[in-house]
């Protein structure tokens, strides 16, 4: 039998717990969760409002559920939503809005960046008989298709007050909203403070093992408690994960590795024949590698594989690799000197 | 009192029966069309199924309807449906099909040009647990907010095949397709071969008061029968309104007169200062105005109206003017002349 | 050729407009009601509103559009909504309460009676997360499937004060209101006025061809007027219909023959061998017989429609039959000759 | 300060995870399920569908989704679904069917007892443009509203021939299948046999912290997997979890403790004055008490509660005690004790 080494660069998703966590776990005081009567899940959602200056929050057991629930408690049927081109809501979520929130929504281009503001404000449509009402913003911070991008507090700020103006709600699918925090050396608050609703993950970079919290007042979370509950999202001795989430919210600087070793990896990469990374997106964990002619994205992506280095095609001539807690310095040296080796 | 020449050129919905389809309706022979016993009922949507050359007809009370029905028979809950981003059925009918088919929309940018097939073919995506299944494609011919203009023929039947290689399903809103083949002077069968289903009104340019007419498979309607009975859409004694349909379907052909109107104004207009019409989209009955700075839009669709010339603001510098059978060649000229008073 | 002389007692759904009807319609003065330009069902909206004591009224094509209209306007997603076991809307309206409004029917038994009030009270969940929010009661009058009788005013009254105190709304599908005030000899409001919004038709016994009417407040009737055009609802010169619509509303009391019609033919058959009605339940046109073993209603359905008398199998054991404007006394004698001759 | 002791008998969704499952939860090895990669998870969904009988399972967080996600895999929307008037799905699920499928609910009485084959076949209504389309029967077993009651195989094979004959599917909330399995001492396959799908949960009596299983045909989960993802049920390292439904499974047995408990209670109950307990529906860990007037069951059970024997209110007369692992027999004759010294 012959064993290979394995950098596995597909996602963040994929981390393990840690054996803090497991001990967490392991000792966790528990109750039933419905009859809100577990102490460490009590304990998580305390904690969770506290850090992010919200009034309450919710766990919930994935951060799609978290998004999916934000948008059920801001919305009514038939009303629309409006969201980047590339926004993790529109794109990767089954389509859950439109079949379980019975909203449209509006994809707009760039609203993610510095120009969102005006984008925001070019794509608002008055009120029409024939127009769905639009009623709620969804922002994603870091933006995962953008290459773990940061959309800088300035820019939420702004893109808030705009939506406060027209009464529209804004919801931050903040999924690795602590990477962005890390990488720009802010209180997580410096974001969280522009939008009514945020959703953050403590599975990925934080490691835990399963489990998300949405933020907002307490009217919201209670209202949001009834939807889980609809999704079948209400969990019973939750406190188990719970606890492993108490722990990887004591954690969350050990995320600046992660960002340098993605830095690490992309300078490396960009140095490579046929590859181009632009390095000024690279800000946290994700990596965003163009694959030059002729070769396609989804080739390279199975060569790297098949010697151990797993990456997703993220596009037909790019390649995502994503950093975190299970790949050290090291394992990024590695990774380089296989694609080295294979561009070569 | 004052009374001011109007020509109304805000839309084609607004033309009114002619006196041989109020003499039509008035001598109906009519009977309870739920239980398919209006022989008008069921004469004009057999004429229909006919003209259009498919096995079977839907009568419906209006396009967005039609629209809908189509949407809820060819998908599932939680699919997705791509189409223009500028479509009809995408922008002005309420998100309906996130409400009541529970869809995802994908909106994707110049779908209904001549590139269409290719547009096509990069959106795409293969199946993946996060993806929604993309079960149908809606074009729109002529399109409304793309000016009134003509996807060939050519071009849906390329479209047509990749979607049948992808197991899509094709529905066109051809509210005005009547005046595409009027225009190109070929039978409508050209068109609507290249789809599963199509619905198209006699309202709109071919002037009967009220209904759209939905045509596809025999099993596709009956199915399509129970959508329109949950929508609220079986009438009674339609064949009142269907008759007037079946008159409306005998003028086809002077849609011509529209679209020698529309040329006529367009024309006209593209050479007063301050104005601007890309006379190749001038291709049925919609012109596309644009209005160059400083003044807005806005502003002078007002100052026309003031002056009886009634027209559509359509965005921040384009007017929308629609000829029909209600504004007559003389009421062209007099609106040009308005118009000129009005830019000089 | 042999010809057989038909008696309909099928519904009113299938009445024939009148001549006078027909005139209307001819000469009807007619906008684009999308753009509220439509002079004649403007004229009807505020007939309709005028004549239930409501603020506003809106012209729909079907009585099943105006029940779901109500039903989405008054609800959210995902709450409930009490009514009869037996109700229209619950029992021939194709599911439409939950695939377009997504709330769920929870149907009791005997709502639609004296005990109404007291089933009411005790069908009345408190709030629990568990539960869905219950925001709406459907009433029906008359009550189709209870055999067109009427919930009394007094019975209304006592339910809508329940309702208010709960912070329930109430709608009425009032399908068949007139037949309750012409059956009491009462005015209509003494019904509407114990409701938020109520729904009637044109059609059925008033015997216009197309159309039904929602009534309530007028914030409630602009919030109507979206769900309408989302649904396909809004039509264009839709006063053809709505001038019907008027003819039909001067010609109410003319409904009192059917009723006389309809106890005529409940006294005829009651005393044939085999029968059985309950004369108490007739109260309005509508009939149910019961069937008396060996012989299945569905058998004695056929067997008198073989004879030309039209009626519908309603149960194992029960026939309905409905009188309207197109039975004439002499025809409910021939049919109880037909009914006499077959079961002797 | 002052402890009383407590016996909590509201429910078995309250038991604590055992020593073991704690240290299985701690060692267990994990991956990302969403790739299918958690072998913990592969491992309970194997020992689930083989334990069952069926080809395939899928782990989600509660009974609620995997139920939620049967109706939405089973059905299209529009359609409707045949259930017990008191069954979990439409009592206690937030209206979910209405709110995430767009499918009505078709309540009947006594659907549960070995009348519910004859029920089911007075109940399906034939097809009808009016109708929604029947597709989904839902039973529940056992049967928590009435009392824990088994729905014997013998009527469970019954009712699945009628449903197959009819081209009806069969789900079942099967929460505390295995309550039935043990209790009538048959393997639970008796019972999955006569099914197309079945939800069991790993809470409840079983005693793990969270998580069910839905069992079907492989076609079926592979379809039910892309629902979870949509309502947000996909987890990362769900393996935590998992390793304690493992041990779950070994320890079925041990809920013959809970029977005798209750069998225990129930009859110490029904000798005491002013309450009664119909001893045939205690087949399982449930007990449904009836509390003789005066005395509300509000009352009672608040009067239980301060003295720490903790039930709920399950009717206006009716209060409902359940076992579980985490109630021993000297806390049964504790509870009986204080019951007695309250009620004489």
């Amino acid at each position: 039998m012959i064993t290979i080494r394995v950098v596995d660069l597909r996602s963040d998703t994929i981390t393990l717990p840690t054996d803090e966590m497991r001990k967490a776990m392991a000792t966790a005081v528990v109750g039933d969760d419905v009859y809100k009567e577990d102490p460490t899940v009590n304990q998580l959602e305390e904690t969770a409002a506290s850090l992010l200056g919200k009034e309450a929050a919710l766990f919930v057991p994935s951060g799609t559920m978290g998004n999916q629930i934000a948008v059920l408690t801001h919305t009514a049927r038939g009303e629309e939503v409006l969201l980047d081109s590339e926004a993790h809501i529109y794109y990767y979520e089954v389509g859950g809005p439109a079949m379980l929130a019975g909203v449209q929504l509006r994809p707009v281009s760039d609203l993610l960046t510095d120009h969102g503001p005006e984008i925001l404000k070019g794509s608002l449509r008055g009120e029409d008989l024939h127009f769905p009402h639009t009623s709620l913003i969804c922002l994603e911070n870091t933006f995962n298709r953008g290459g773990g991008t940061i959309l800088s507090p300035h820019t939420m700020g702004r893109i808030y007050s705009i939506a406060q103006e027209h009464n529209l709600k804004v919801h931050v699918d903040g999924a690795r909203i602590f990477n962005a925090a890390v990488s720009l050396g802010v209180d997580v608050r410096t974001f969280s403070q522009h939008c009514d609703s945020l959703m953050f993950c403590l599975s990925k970079g934080l490691a835990a093992p399963v489990g998300s919290l949405l933020v907002g007042t307490r009217q919201f979370i209670e209202r949001a408690r009834k939807y889980r509950k609809a999704l079948g999202g209400g969990m019973r001795q939750a406190g188990i994960l719970a606890a492993a989430g108490l722990v990887a919210l004591q954690n969350v600087d050990r995320l600046a590795e992660d960002h340098a070793n993605a830095r690490r990896l992309a300078e490396g990469l960009a140095k490579l024949p046929g590859l181009g990374v632009d390095l000024a997106k690279v800000q946290t964990n994700i990596i965003v590698v163009n694959v030059n002619q002729p070769r396609s994205a989804a080739d390279l992506t199975m060569a790297l594989n098949n010697k151990g280095i797993k990456c997703s095609t993220f596009g037909p001539s790019t390649i995502r690799m994503v950093t975190h807690i299970n790949v050290s310095k090291e394992d990024i040296d590695y990774a380089l000197g296989i694609a080295k080796y294979l561009l070569q």
